[in-house]
């Protein structure tokens, strides 16, 4: 019986083929400097490793559940309630809760693109549909998003690969203009020095989704979450694996939230290099999008973006080379420490100097 | 626009109504005995604490997204291939990826009840089917579950409430005559010295999870994984959080998975004190279950179970009562230490005594 056991048999018909999310490289070995995946150059909150010592009985016994200390300070920093947030196994497992309740096979999920690639991988996966519109050449929003009906509308608040950012009065334009759900995606918007998660007051349809992976330099913690009014919470309790966030990831995470002086220090830091990343690209002749997160989006006027990226990559350096087409085909820089930064800026000058 | 909206019509359908699983109580201070939801009740092995230590780096960047190093130690415990594995937050992440895999709005998943109470929640997570046929009173599979011709056929082994285990030959049997998935939920299995983990050379069609919650006293930790044929893995990663399991997640598994001293030494501790508690209670009078796991189901013969478990809450005792039924009600409770074995049977004795 079982020697005709075929597990395509069983596989459900949509997830047959499919391909996963292909995060950007991570080499486990080797003396990489590391600027493609936009991780924070510098070692999170010494109280958040901290918060890591006498564990034993932590571990031994199940976690908080719903990560209550968390939400605590959390809805402290972000000046909303405790039950106006869940956590989730980093900001992508809160992304793909959102997209289960929300979303069967006849639905519409939209987004304006260039942006976060995951997006598509969780609706396919899903077995939803999606549309997507380009962004405008200044990176505004395409008006066919606002007419698009989606029960979904996602937009990342910086974007990526971009790095631009909408402030809040253009945000709340932009909500009271889309009448179904919509879900900012927050990833990088400490460097931008805003959120938008005390708007959920005002707006029932607006999510906010937001991680510890960039600002917090805790992107091996897997630690997000997403702010909300309360009945959405509520419902995304119920789907979420019941025990979704460790022990560990709970206790680093509420430390490293309650160390805003650390934060602060951190922002000023990166920002600080942001400028001195995107002069020296401009002064080297890469078209610089200004920025307001923490890494860098640059064309190469000779259309030579990918021979740069191997180039540097034979040099043990990592950048993300994208290629979303002809008009947005460039290197998305992580703003990396002083040091990692001027060597990136004397290696690109070497290798652009050596470009015909 | 925004005045009208309401979640209810964004919410999926079948998931607008749904209750999430409720794990049993996990007080989050006082002074309880806690003997509820079997977690280990000694602490983790001195290695895998350890493997906490020079974090900070571990933790600003992203985690290994396939925990090769887990795979790999995990892969030589169980005598399967690395690539016969795949590691998830919990092995509740684990069935609910198995779930999203193979499971459609008309596709059904099949058990013997009362099993762990999950498995329902999950399927009705999926929006999809279920069949339960109740075990034989010696808790025996019913013929029934083999003629049910599931899409996805769940076995707990050893089984909860009942603490019953099939040993390998019998697994074997069973399997042979199951044409679809059938997965092996393995979280007690190390209680009872078996696994069916490298059973999966002979049968595609076979999955097994295993968690390090219980008998590696990681409850906190969250991670779990499956064994099976390369071919449902490879599907498995695909449709799977990239980054699923945390950077301190892998570093405390991987360590704890090395220990298998520490292994062996706490089962036997675990096992002795199992004796001790089935002894015990079957001497104030319950019917008792022979456990191969690190609890022990047993019923009180005067139907008191419930009234039993709140004089034991009340005397800062949990323990967890279970109603499948009238031929099913009863305690199933944790292995504890010796110290909380004795307070337990001490405290029982005297409840049992003033019933009437």
């Amino acid at each position: 019986m079982t020697k005709s056991f075929q597990w395509a048999d069983y596989v459900r018909p949509h997830l047959r083929g499919l391909q996963g999310y292909v995060p950007g490289e991570q080499p486990q070995g080797g003396k990489f400097i590391k600027l493609n995946t936009n991780e924070n150059p510098y070692a999170p909150s010494s109280l958040a490793l901290a918060a890591i010592k006498e564990s034993g009985e932590r571990l031994r016994k199940y976690p908080d559940p719903t990560a209550t200390a968390f939400r605590q300070v959390a809805g402290q920093v972000l000046g909303v309630s405790p039950d106006q947030i869940v956590c989730g196994n980093g900001s992508d497992e809160v992304l793909a809760m959102v997209v289960r309740l929300c979303l069967g096979p006849e639905d519409l999920a939209a987004w304006a693109s260039p942006t976060y690639l995951l997006y598509e991988t969780l609706i396919r996966l899903q077995g939803a549909r999606w549309q997507t519109f380009r962004y405008r050449p200044d990176w505004s929003l395409p008006e066919e998003l606002f007419r698009a009906n989606a029960k979904l509308t996602l937009i990342a608040n910086p974007n990526s690969p971009s790095g631009t950012c909408f402030d809040l009065p253009q945000l709340r334009r932009i909500i009271e203009r889309i009448p179904g759900p919509v879900l900012i995606d927050e990833a990088y918007a400490d460097f931008a020095g805003q959120s938008a998660a005390s708007l959920v007051r005002d707006y029932p349809n607006l999510m906010v989704s937001r991680t510890l992976s960039k600002s917090y330099a805790l992107a091996g913690l897997r630690f997000g979450y997403l702010v909300a009014q309360e009945e959405l919470i509520r419902h995304l309790h119920n789907i979420r694996d019941s025990y979704n966030c460790d022990a560990l990831s709970i206790a680093v995470a509420t430390a490293a939230m309650s160390d805003q002086a650390w934060l602060r220090d951190n922002l000023r830091r990166v920002i600080e290099q942001r400028q001195v990343l995107e002069r020296g690209l401009a002064e080297l002749g890469f078209s610089v999008q200004p920025s307001q997160a923490n890494f860098v989006w640059c064309r190469h006027p000779g259309g030579q973006a990918q021979s740069i990226y191997m180039a540097l990559k034979s040099r043990q350096i990592l950048v993300r080379y994208m290629n979303y087409g002809p008009d947005a085909e460039g290197l998305r820089i992580t703003v990396g420490t002083p040091t990692q930064n001027q060597v990136l800026l004397e290696q690109l000058h070497q290798i652009v100097k050596s470009i015909p």
